[in-house]
């Protein structure tokens, strides 16, 4: 058993993989299945700590990358840790900066050793292994921490695939080395791109490693949906059932259910706060883009199905004239509805799994929403 | 008396002409002096009701030039007027269009039927005139709406003061006569430069017009502090004591405390909101720039006597954190602050007169804040 991270498995859908349960971490407890928003630079944009648990947050997600370049990670410890700089005191997840500087293209340049690259702010050199992401991430001080590996591009030939996976097999195991605050739950990752054979070497080789939950990497980076469904469906079932599993990455409404389905505890990305502030609203019969002339006269709420702050209080009319004025009350008021779209729909799933109709739930939901 | 507003004096200081006073709307009352936050496009930028509420906002004021250009006063008529639309239940006052389109330089015309301009959003042309300024403000339906006068330039020729105000008072018996809400209270508008003559001028002929209320107009637009005390020590005894007096566009903390001095009762200004979204600061000992190395590692509160929502829970470093960022988080949480220090300096002043000390209180804080 983990000191930091419990895994509590409380129902399993009778018709899908879906699963009910609950993970224990030193700061607060966290219903699964979930969607953990992003707050990349150590606040999700737009919000405070109170509308975040206003809106349904358990957890959320900081970007190691980032806080790493700005402010840093000793200024952050100094400051007591992730927790009281942002005044967010529930569960935090940190990734390892991986998939951030492996995104930087020509900017980086991966060894064995680990992958040099230069800052996006004011292109400093700087260099990210195993062993620093670490370093990083205990100074951070977030309840669930990530091994440092690759996360290949798509398309990824075979050959790249395999070496990448092996590399970051042999990462996770220095990460592990490198890990030392018993308060800190490290997760392994496992990549293998859509090759089934390498997902499957992926999955054998990151559980003997013995993590106390493992995330699935490398989807939703490009890939058709049905490969990423087709990828789910072979490697979840090669994880522990004992432990969380996470997709990283993945946050559009409908892919939460089909992730949910194929037997997926945690999510989170940018996606639902971005497209939010670019006037992209999740609503219970599909996406609805605010600036629309057709809204300029609507005074009904966005989404009268909708409890979230937003909907209780304003038009879709004033919505618009928010987004056309570019004023930021806007962004506020798109993001918490954004938000509460997601983790009250994360909620609706976990009652449907434990009253059993996920199923009907789930075909309910992608009929009324849109499946794309 | 009055339908729509009714002013009550409570107190008079007995050393300087500062006065504590009541008013009442339709939409509540307002305790005097206060200074009324800015709520430019029908959203006072970075904030929602609730957090007006929080930081002691009574009383807003919104811009008809900008609402008349978008989203439209008929669109915010068929909402249920400005309340409605943004979602704000207590008073608010409307200016008239009349500053900023007269502080469009070469896209405007002046005649004595009224300003032709063409618009900073799309170039169109327009036409301003006292009757439609009041069309406009009826539809809007703020408690408090403002004649359309002229504010004339600093430096400005005698010559020239006079005929604008004396335009100005045609216009503001042509407001009268237009002004056709009973639910809506117009206030006449003092101008005459900096011209003692002429402010005593245009305050006897305006307030032989009968309005409930006076504003003094064309100060802080680029004269000397001493020339506005000046122009409000000889104008302020010239209106009736029975109604209130609100001098515009000012809202510095010291100018506040100078103005409540010479027996000002309400004040307005972009200002506080929009040094806070620069990220400069009032605090008890005068403004702090955030972004200033010094903050970097400083894990204490902006100002440790103030009591609002930033400085209760977040540090100096957080701050320039988010400003260094960019994040917009930063800019709500120094709005909150410069509102919160305002409104909350208008407490004290308040309190002060109440307890007959305020100008022991005037002469601390500006020797604590500065009186610059």
């Amino acid at each position: 058993m983990n000191e930091a991270l419990q895994y509590q498995l409380i129902k399993k859908c009778s018709t899908t993989k879906a699963r009910l349960g609950k993970i224990s971490t030193p700061h607060g407890e966290i219903e699964t299945p979930i969607f953990m928003p992003v707050g990349t630079q150590a606040t999700v944009k737009t919000m405070t700590s109170e509308e975040l648990k206003e809106v349904g947050a358990q957890i959320i997600l900081s970007n190691t990358y980032h806080l790493y370049l700005r402010p840093g990670h000793d200024l952050v410890e100094e400051a007591g840790g992730l927790h009281k700089f942002m005044n967010w005191d529930g569960p935090i997840l940190t990734d390892s900066g991986g998939f951030q500087v492996f995104s930087l293209g020509d900017l980086r340049q991966i060894s064995e050793e680990g992958v040099e690259f230069r800052s996006h702010l004011d292109g400093s050199k700087h260099f990210l292994s195993p062993e620093r992401a670490i370093e990083i991430e205990n100074a951070l001080g977030a309840d669930i921490i990530m091994a440092f590996d690759e996360c290949p591009p798509y398309p990824c030939s075979h050959e790249y695939a395999k070496a990448s996976l092996e590399r970051t097999i042999r990462w996770a195991k220095r990460c592990q080395d490198a890990h030392h605050r018993s308060n800190q739950a490290l997760f392994g990752i496992v990549q293998g791109g859509i090759y089934q054979d390498l997902r499957e070497q992926s999955a054998r080789e990151i559980t003997a490693l013995d993590f106390p939950g493992y995330a699935i990497g490398g989807l939703s980076v490009g890939e058709p949906k049905e490969i990423m469904h087709e990828v789910l469906d072979y490697t979840v079932p090669l994880l522990p059932e004992n432990k969380p599993r996470y997709l990283m990455g993945v946050g559009a409404p409908q892919d939460l259910v089909e992730g949910v389905a194929r037997g997926i505890d945690m999510f989170d990305c940018v996606l639902p706060s971005r497209v939010a502030r670019n006037g992209t609203l999740f609503t219970s019969h599909g996406r609805v883009v605010i600036k629309n002339a057709q809204y300029a006269r609507d005074f009904t709420p966005l989404d009268p199905e909708c409890g979230c702050y937003t909907c209780r209080n304003y038009t879709k009319a004033y919505l618009r004239h928010l987004f056309k004025a570019e004023e930021i009350l806007g962004l506020r008021l798109a993001t918490i509805h954004n938000l509460h779209f997601l983790l009250d729909l994360m909620k609706k799933i976990r009652q449907a799994i434990q009253e059993d109709r996920f199923s009907q739930f789930s075909e309910e939901f992608l009929g009324k929403y849109g499946s794309r």
